[in-house]
């Protein structure tokens, strides 16, 4: 996939899960309308909805179908939006901006923001019990393992892996040691034990979660588990780059703000060249990992790549 | 059921769920223990379980077991736990005290009172995906149409009540109601649609789950829907005329709080006597309506009866 290819890839991608959650969200017509707007507010925000593309790009390397993984994707992409409506709050990062906007609880204020965390949360789980369909993927893949139809035990699998992934023994406790160590020395172990919690856990989940409801075999879960671990990282380690470097235009929040918040990062402890290489060596390991998918897989390989080569 | 054989019932009751929670709550010894610590501090503050009792009682009702409902009862507990956590933060009802004990963002602060909660609301999920058992009830009923067992559908269709009646179209969306309305008049069908949805959503889907899990008919789901509605609104009623009239030892808040925050209450509106009326009408409506379980039904009798006569 060139690079032109994947830009249209993850514009058309990002398109169709934009559609979906437009479809899933209740409308702001719907009562108490207040609630909707500010939920409306922070999932429309210009996301790259990242996360619900790799399960969409999971499923397909599986020999899944993309209709059978959508709901998952949004539901996916709601959790994201609340932990990031969570983290911003004044009790928390107390961030004003994001992506280049007033975050949620600037423009609905804290209890509204809070409230609409709390929504976006339990509409993840609404989605995922409701939304997914019980039809059986169209095409049967060459793998002799594939199942043919994710049903309810699937779909009980999904809601459990994803809960786990957002829980407080993965993302939520990712945020909890991040806010604990503010203004604190941190090693390595400690950074990496942080991200491969608070951001790490939620990507890998999105593999897994495209892999199982393509009815992937245990050798192709593997694969994808290991590839989400490793871009998962790399893309935290390239965030925390963009941090240091980045421009208001890039990232649409003041550049360095982790610096003035004392949060350590992995340039302040290995330098920004050490790194850059980790991030390679560990998008290159991703991408040796998801070769087994042959030519379905072109799309995860191109995803790593722009993990490492993206500059917002 | 006598006044002492209830009391002792709900005692009972309250200990095996007592047991049942920390059996699947993460231990202070899981990482990070804080926030594990923060959510135990809460879910064991001394609640009554009146949630989770409903739950076991409208699964042996319509001739279930409790072992098949006892997982759903702790989630329901612990959403209840979550909702609680986050009402009494500063930027929402900004309350120091709960059931006599310091609130949690007042112990732990702010930052790990938002995070408890958020891990709780998911916990919730991972209880509900992992821990209902698939095996059916042992015993089957007297009614024709029990199906036996609460296969994964049934546990899907679990998962998705109690996300909605959670969500921002039930308990969250009264929640926003409320804050709307905070310093402002309120007329009874405002107030009424307020508390159907932060505390009545929440009441009557612990009847319809009882009811699911025990795979209760159509007829038999349509009355514990009807009794959880009514037991439901009476129980906010009886909370408004008793924060009235309550004092600090029996109700571990300080007495007449909604009155200092001009709360809209269903005494203010209606006038004590007529609000008691009210609630013991209801009480009896959901009273009759259960009559069809006969002495199955006895417990939910003897509940719905509590629910007027308590003192806190």
């Amino acid at each position: 996939m060139t690079a032109e290819e994947l830009k249209q890839y993850l514009e058309e991608r990002r398109l169709l899960i934009d559609e979906a959650l437009d479809r899933y969200l209740p409308g702001t017509g719907d009562s108490p309308k207040e609630i909707h707007e500010a939920v409306r507010y922070s999932v429309f925000a210009g996301g790259k909805r990242l996360r619900p593309i790799l399960i969409l790009a999971a499923a397909e390397a599986a020999g899944g179908q993309v209709e059978q993984a959508l709901a998952a994707a949004a539901a996916i992409e709601l959790i994201h939006t609340y932990s990031l409506i969570h983290d911003d709050l004044p009790a928390m990062d107390d961030d004003d901006y994001r992506r280049g906007r007033l975050t949620c609880h600037k423009v609905y204020g804290e209890a509204m923001a809070i409230l609409a965390g709390d929504a976006l949360l339990t509409q993840a789980f609404i989605l995922l019990s409701t939304a997914i369909p019980p039809c059986p993927p169209l095409v049967k893949g060459e793998w002799g393992d594939l199942e043919g139809v994710p049903g309810p035990e699937a779909r009980l699998t999904v809601i459990q892996e994803i809960a786990q992934a957002a829980g407080s023994k993965g993302m939520v406790g990712g945020q909890v040691v991040d806010m604990l160590h503010e203004d604190r020395e941190v090693d390595l172990p400690t950074l990496t034990y942080l991200h491969e919690h608070k951001t790490g856990a939620l990507i890998r989940v999105c593999l897994r979660v495209g892999g199982i409801l393509a009815s992937a075999g245990s050798e192709q879960m593997e694969a994808l588990t290991r590839y989400g671990e490793r871009i998962g990282l790399a893309f935290q380690i390239v965030d925390d780059i963009l941090d240091l470097e980045g421009s208001l235009e890039a990232l649409g929040k003041r550049a360095g703000s982790d610096l003035r918040k004392k949060k350590a990062t992995f340039p302040a402890l290995l330098g920004i060249e050490e790194s850059r290489r980790w991030a390679h060596r560990l998008v290159s390991e991703a991408k040796q990992t998801v070769a087994v998918f042959g030519d379905r897989g072109v799309a995860l390989q191109a995803i790593a790549e722009f993990v490492v080569m993206r500059r917002g």
